[in-house]
């Protein structure tokens, strides 16, 4: 295929309602760079992710849903650091310009944009083996970013909205179960990811520190206690299930999903116990898992399971000891 | 292969000499967002570019140079904004964990970084098909950013440095050709492009637009015009080649390759006359090419080639007059 149908492609990017130069956008597609202004006081965030066909989703995956999804999956990392989205940058490899299949996936890009209000400021289209490439940057106050590190004893574990959703999805994602309605809302999960940017907003200045529960919530409360240098508690029966996950697959599964299934893109972040009532009140779906039980260099994992405690550790569980307090 | 390979892999990258925080980069690779600070009255320049193996490189590409050459190219877009680079983001698939390769890659990435004075940010590592992402981060002093509008009538029609390497390196890129010394120094710009980071810082206040040659010069200045609405003159006899590609391919194929090949990784730019004595007296190798003649709605390019003038459309060249004042 000639290189003219991909700079056709760009201009087609170029042309979406989402990629229009404004507020902080001072110059958009089209020149060799973007060029963004910040307001005073701000710093810049930035984090890139990767989807790759046949890894992260699935060959035959609707364009619309994908865009959707690439999206949704980046800005959860702004969501993790309080930031606000301001502008993204695609690179986008397919193995042709199938017309159908752009217009669907610039419809749903375009959709998920201006849902979240962030723009599309520059990216690369090329042809290559069907690969996302989102490099999302956003802004948050000077010195107010919320960081994996900074758990401090007493506070609390805290996840935003129910866990598993996606994890639970995959059977119907990967078309190993056949549809059924009770299946469309974990679907609509998988696919649709809603990162959590109002909440990370709402943590500045509370929680203690944050993720974004994208590798499963004990591998990313793993990487939590690791970074504050704590050990951090779990206790699996205060994870909130959803509701479907539970009936289609059963409790234990679902909750199997929510422990370790990723793709969540929901914030677990530490709290200080007088910050709780202030978010729940804001109107904020925040529930309390466990706590921050103690300092400990390198940092530690402990679940509570039916009436066990177990160190978790990246490989899996390690059974050491009845629970003494739990 | 395992997700943890992988997850070895961006350690490996974090790690890395040209990741550690500092100056602008308040915080690095390990978190869901780096952070960094712009300093007051700057803005940001954002660039994405993508190469695929078997499209942009053949496969088999010493990592050491693949590594250098992502970041060179992508780097050049900052130059023709006349930014400063700060920091960029990685996206790297890669079908298998190749410690050898891996370690060849990171080398070359940290010599290029160091020596470009940009820092790895963040990115993501993914099992796929060989392709690199990077997004280039740069700051401009806000309002100075050179753009590809703003070319006047009268300006002259510059580029820094010699033309045509890069595609004159091809036969021997590629395999075509057989070894020879004269072709080394191709070979090092094609694999290692120099992008004018300090030409562009010193662009800025002096030309009224730039671009950076990376589809060729003819169809670069296309976009130059096009998005100055003027009429652009290129006088192929004053552009710059270089004497090894003039041995090795001949003049016309070397003069060929200087106009129509891509890869340059050049700035282009119109330059008020007033302009050039001080560029070149600060040691900046400044060819004039051409000139801006006429202003013209959707912007057109004429080449004025062995005694003839050209209009050059993008599909190729359209003969129409013979030169009137060449």
């Amino acid at each position: 295929m000639p290189a003219g149908e991909f700079a056709l492609i760009a201009r087609y990017f170029a042309s979406a309602a989402c990629a229009a130069a404004g507020e902080e956008l001072a110059l958009g597609i089209g020149d060799d760079c973007a060029i963004l202004s910040l307001a005073a006081e701000q710093q810049l965030a930035v984090s890139t992710d990767t989807l790759n066909q046949g890894v992260h989703f699935p060959a035959g995956a609707d364009p619309r849903l994908l865009a959707w999804r690439a999206l949704g999956c980046t800005l959860s990392d702004l969501a993790a650091m309080g930031a606000k989205p301001v502008g993204f940058t695609l690179a986008l490899s397919l193995p042709e310009a199938d017309e159908a299949w752009l217009t669907a996936f610039a419809e749903g890009l375009n959709t998920a944009a201006q849902q979240y209000r962030v723009r599309l400021v520059g990216g690369d289209t090329t042809r290559g083996p069907l690969s996302l490439t989102l490099t999302v940057l956003g802004r948050v106050p000077s010195g107010m970013a919320l960081k994996r590190s900074g758990a401090q004893v007493g506070d609390l574990l805290c996840v935003g909205g129910v866990l598993g959703q996606a994890a639970a999805a995959l059977p119907w994602v990967l078309g190993e179960r056949l549809p059924e309605a009770a299946a469309e809302g974990l679907l609509h999960r998988y696919w649709q990811p809603a990162p959590q940017l109002a909440l990370g907003r709402a943590l500045r200045g509370r929680a203690t520190s944050a993720i974004d529960i994208s590798d499963g919530l004990l591998a990313d409360c793993g990487h939590l206690a690791k970074a504050s240098n704590v050990l951090l508690e779990v206790d699996s029966a205060r994870v909130p299930l959803d509701a479907n996950a539970v009936a289609l697959l059963g409790a234990e599964q679902a909750q199997a999903c929510a422990l370790r299934g990723g793709d969540d893109y929901r914030l677990a972040f530490t709290l200080p116990l007088r910050c709780l009532e202030g978010l729940q009140a804001e109107g904020y779906a925040v529930s309390v898992i466990g706590r921050v039980r103690s300092k400990q260099v390198g940092g530690a994992l402990e679940l509570l399971h039916n009436g066990r405690r177990e160190t978790v550790t990246q490989g899996g569980y390690q059974h050491f000891q009845e629970p003494t307090d739990g």
